[in-house]
């Protein structure tokens, strides 16, 4: 199992595929963010932000989690948590038939002080659309063994 | 419509109940944070952060996001999107039977300078479990009709 030494600081890696179909966009939305403006056509229509059907932030989100689990789990990482995010930024709007893909940068790996047993891994991670436009940037902590 | 104005800083609300089943805490991290913790009560029990089957952050942040939705449109409050969060901190596990509130605070209310027909609200999000617990907490910029 890989441990915190084996997070490079300044390393850059490119990865994913996620498709934001219209279904899931509409159903993500249903659940957890039910507003007009990713639900109804007419009503994006009119939002001078997304002027069509956009998916949930936190759906592009979610989605943006999903290609790190996937990819941590090809390339032998582990995580154990997180205690959150330094900052999160909704870029450009996400459209249904996008498709998403992830570029990673370890910004610090250290042990924490209080709990030597574990690693902390800071990293930004930028989403991209189809296009090379970024649509969503974070800088989040992943607990990592020591 | 409610506007701009409306938002006034310092004030404070309680609202919302979430209950987080084990079947959407399994379902949301099978499609998003197919993480071992999140989906196994096995792995589970010996990650030292969780302890026992704990709901992916992210579908926590969804499930606040419901509850934010649906009291906005209770009390007549229309948002238009959001250019992101400044901070997120999942502070206490979410565990499958878990009934989530919300307490949100609004710390600033200003219009755009470039675009000065929107606002710019930036709230204080709690999110608290039934013990009282905080869960999560994060400041949201929320874009409104100035």
């Amino acid at each position: 199992m890989k441990k915190l030494a084996d997070y490079v600081v300044g390393n850059v890696e490119r990865f994913g595929s996620h498709r934001m179909t219209r279904e899931d966009v509409i159903e993500f939305a249903s659940r957890f963010d039910p507003q007009p403006f990713h639900l109804d056509d007419l009503a994006a229509a009119v939002n001078p932000i997304f002027g069509r059907l956009a998916a949930s932030g936190w759906h592009t989100a979610s989605a943006t989690m999903r290609m790190l689990v996937d990819h941590a789990r090809q390339t032998g990482f582990t995580a154990m948590g997180s205690p959150g995010l330094k900052s999160l930024r909704w870029i450009t709007p996400v459209y249904p038939g996008d498709v998403l893909s992830v570029e990673s940068e370890i910004l610090d790996a250290r042990q924490s002080k209080s709990r030597p047993e574990i690693g902390l891994v800071e990293a930004r991670t930028t989403t991209f659309n189809q296009h090379g436009e970024t649509v969503m940037s974070m800088i989040a902590t992943t607990v990592v063994p020591a």
